[in-house]
């Protein structure tokens, strides 16, 4: 049977990724976003597609996702929930931001699938559900104290999935994913570093001392894992970390590299101390065992996909 | 400092008896309960004391919450919150009740407590958040992944405790209940059992084989083991499993304990099976050794919990 997906999140850094490699691969595709976080332009490849259709709407709007149902004349295989808050820093200051774009995003589309029969679930999770445990984060421990309400509400997803899925759901699957980069994306690190950089190219500021060290994982191995994972992952409820265990780059490197591809001339100024900010987690030992058993590996290791990103990044706000 | 404390779901079995017992402490508090499943009667006691104020008002009107807080001449010095929907099978037929009652009303006391600054929480979580791991319970096991909205939800809650332990909160404890049993219950096998017998006095019908075991556990226990938690634990975040580890009770007990109790001619009838429901754990191996270290036991078997539960119930249901 032709794979008919709805992608929530579809114009977001990820989603948007997401479905143009679903697109590549022969899928239909029914896009959802309601673009607080997504730009249209993150879909302008996959609007141009024939098997692809887009959406401007929000998941907490009952009416206007019965209505989407509606509209298909094929019904949906499966859904890629990738609609969340992205940044940390907004759900720490107002804890209503991640209750509803990323934990009441899943309730609903849990509501939505149950009700009309849509068997099986990709869930974009994250190593942020683990807190700060001191301890080797393999996919099995505990307990589950996330410091963060972004990890908060991400684990507790997850846990309105795995009842779910006892319910109804034929199969999930659960990434939990690293630090990810590349174009398009709407957050994070280099994000910020690199429009520091066009406010100010004389000076970048960066939080903590520089040595706080954290896996970066490029996009494109991350669709490659999710897509790996689908195919052969086949318990019921399958819950994986996605990234790279044997390489992390410190924040010093990627400060110094963004600096390199925007501005040579900055001067780096730490603001010292071991935390960014409050609910980022200092370093972590994140463990990818298990996906490398089911028999895959990243091709780059964090500092090549910082490289990669940085330049990508680069390259499209020049095109802005 | 005189203590002050905002009791949520005060109107239920765990809540009207907690009220009692931090009366009985010399405290001052103010109890709130939408009379969903909470009823007016378990406050009777309470309603007498001086130092106690009822409202009827639900966590989730944040309007109601606020005029409440307002309507406090000495601030609340912490909370306990007991609220949540407690009927696991009605989780289960409707995913909004346990994300209504028992995630949505911790989202929004938590959001109350920030902004009036209401600084330690108590918190009534559940072994139900363990799902169906096949190893011994102890706190800092995983993967979490619950098979009820109940569990999943209390999940939930626990994650955004954390997340506001490492924001705003001064403390907070966890308590992870077992199946508690005693007067004011309302759901729970016993209860369901006697009114059963009430209708049908001749037959009993009890879902599964009766082989199933759980560790059923008295709420005179349950409310001394919160107090001694809350007294001797002196983390940030506090998480205790409560319960008897070494005793458990199989149905079989409890349905011929009640049937002795309540109507003495009924024959029993099992349907068959090892599982009563969807979303119930069959068989659980409940660690309490955390709690036994800190310095506390329970004074009852799991039988013994039944026996008294029986008893108190059959005697408060001839009142009715």
């Amino acid at each position: 049977m032709q794979n008919h997906y709805l992608v929530t999140g579809a114009a977001g850094f990820i989603g948007s990724h997401l479905v143009d490699a679903l697109l590549a691969r022969g899928a239909t595709v029914t896009g959802i976003d309601n673009l607080k976080l997504g730009r249209r332009e993150n879909l302008a490849p996959a609007l141009k597609h024939p098997a692809f259709k887009f959406y401007e709407a929000d998941l907490n709007d009952p009416a206007a996702c019965e209505k989407i149902i509606a509209d298909q004349s094929v019904p949906f295989t499966g859904a890629w929930h990738m609609a969340a808050n992205s940044d940390i820093r907004a759900g720490v200051a107002d804890p209503d931001v991640d209750f509803q774009d990323t934990f009441l995003t899943t309730h609903n589309l849990l509501k939505l699938m149950r009700e009309h029969k849509i068997p099986r679930l990709a869930f974009a999770s994250t190593s942020a559900i683990y807190g700060d445990l001191k301890q080797k984060l393999t996919e099995d421990i505990g307990p589950l104290f996330p410091i963060s309400n972004y990890g908060a509400m991400k684990l507790a997803s997850e846990a309105a999935i795995s009842a779910a899925a006892e319910s109804f759901l034929e199969q999930a699957w659960i990434f939990r994913f690293p630090n990810v980069v590349g174009s398009r994306a709407t957050h994070g690190a280099i994000f910020d570093f690199i429009h520091k950089l066009k406010k100010n190219p004389a000076e970048l500021e960066v939080l903590g001392d520089g040595t706080q060290e954290k896996p970066y994982f490029h996009v494109a191995d991350l669709l490659d894992a999710m897509r790996f994972i689908t195919d052969h992952a086949t318990e019921k409820l399958n819950f994986f970390n996605i990234g790279t265990s044997d390489t992390v780059t410190m924040v010093k490197y990627l400060a110094e590299t963004t600096v390199r591809a925007a501005a040579p001339a900055a001067k780096i100024r730490y603001t010292g101390g071991n935390r960014g900010w409050v609910g980022d987690v200092p370093k972590v030992d994140y463990s990818v065992e298990k996906l490398r058993k089911l028999g895959w590996s990243p091709r780059l290791t964090s500092n090549q996909a910082v490289d990669r990103a940085v330049a990508e990044i680069v390259a499209e706000m020049k095109t802005f």
